[in-house]
């Protein structure tokens, strides 16, 4: 078909990862363009004027971002492997626990890594709080989407490999098998499938990559309350 | 059919307004259960146990929350009149506007309202930068949808009615003819087409709701500062 398929991505970027995922499930070919944030090319800033970050997907030189539209934009366009479930009430509820692990887990973890002194521990389990509700949505299941890898797992992906990077960085535990067992146990199901083991960064260049942007957002609230 | 198709809202509420407009769209008949959020129902709590908040749609006792994932619900159980388009590029397209309009635009407006003192000009500001990215993209169209009025619309839709009062509560200027004259003009074509015009809350109702989110707001976060 002579299609074009590129994606402009960095490998520590787990919205990055989650399209490389998802185009491997569907055995799409694609070209990566490597992005430097530090100094971000015409072309990305061209693709997503709006929010200039990566995830961008080109496909036949359309350019889509944010990755759980794009997530969906590559479910319709290459109908083979389905990562959304088939019935509507399905999809919905994968829409709305993706939507939760961004809004609310994520926002959550994050806020938690970059708090410091007395805010930490009420940040923490706020943290906590958003993780019970993914560990009663898995319980009894292997994967979110059932015997196969499918959007949610793919949504919830950085829980995998990111998460224990931000413990780390942010000095914090959160994930382990006793407090959250059906979670952890997903988190080893999901990091050991192909073709998500073969798109996984190193952990310290995404140690790296968190000790930075941690730093950077602790240095803009400082600036702020200053 | 013997279908039950319910509702959970309040109508003062912007989001619940999106769920109305896409069941009159779709000529789906539905039975509006009235929320006091002041008193929640044990209903609204058992359907959005996570959230706790309006709106729930409710389709034969199948719950689902969040509106903008409710709107995909409803274009996908009824195919007439759709709401997004049928290409996958101009889906994606709609979605990450749909996603910009609640992550930028409402956040931004909303943190405008809220912001006292020195703060509230670049909060404006903020707010303005944003609306600035949605005047582009409805130029030279009628409706986001093109010639009907479809989900960015609908997401859309709080630009017509609520902005304003937020405009007038939160003490500041933000969209009028003169700075976003494409914006403005796709606010008046909105709202007085049907079925939207039919499913418009008071001036007063609104006023009220802000208010009250508006000093609930700013003692959340002066309790957090002090």
């Amino acid at each position: 078909m002579g299609e074009e398929v590129k994606l402009i991505a960095t490998h520590q970027s787990f919205p990055c990862a989650r399209i490389e995922w998802a185009l491997r499930i569907k055995g799409v070919e694609y070209e990566y363009l490597k992005e430097d944030l530090t100094n971000k090319s015409p072309l990305l800033l061209q693709s997503n004027p709006v929010h200039k970050k990566v995830p961008v997907f080109l496909h036949n030189d359309k350019a889509i971002a944010e990755s759980l539209v794009i997530l969906e934009y590559i479910d319709e366009t290459w109908k083979n492997n389905p990562l959304l479930p088939l019935d509507p009430y399905q999809r919905a509820h994968a829409r709305f626990w993706a939507r939760f692990i961004d809004e609310k887990c994520l926002y959550g973890v994050w806020g938690a890594a970059v708090a410091e002194g007395e805010e930490k521990e009420k940040a923490v389990e706020g943290a906590l709080e958003s993780l019970k509700f993914l560990e009663k949505e898995i319980e009894g299941k292997k994967y979110f989407g059932g015997e196969k890898i499918g959007y949610l797992d793919i949504a919830a992906g950085w829980l995998s490999h990111w998460l224990s990077v931000l413990e780390e960085v942010g000095e914090m535990e959160l994930l382990n098998a006793e407090r959250f067992p059906s979670l952890h146990q997903w988190t080893q199901n999901f990091i050991q499938t192909s073709p998500i083991k073969d798109c996984i960064p190193s952990r310290q260049s995404v140690i790296e990559y968190f000790s930075f942007g941690i730093n950077y957002t602790r240095s803009l609230a400082s600036n702020k309350s200053s």
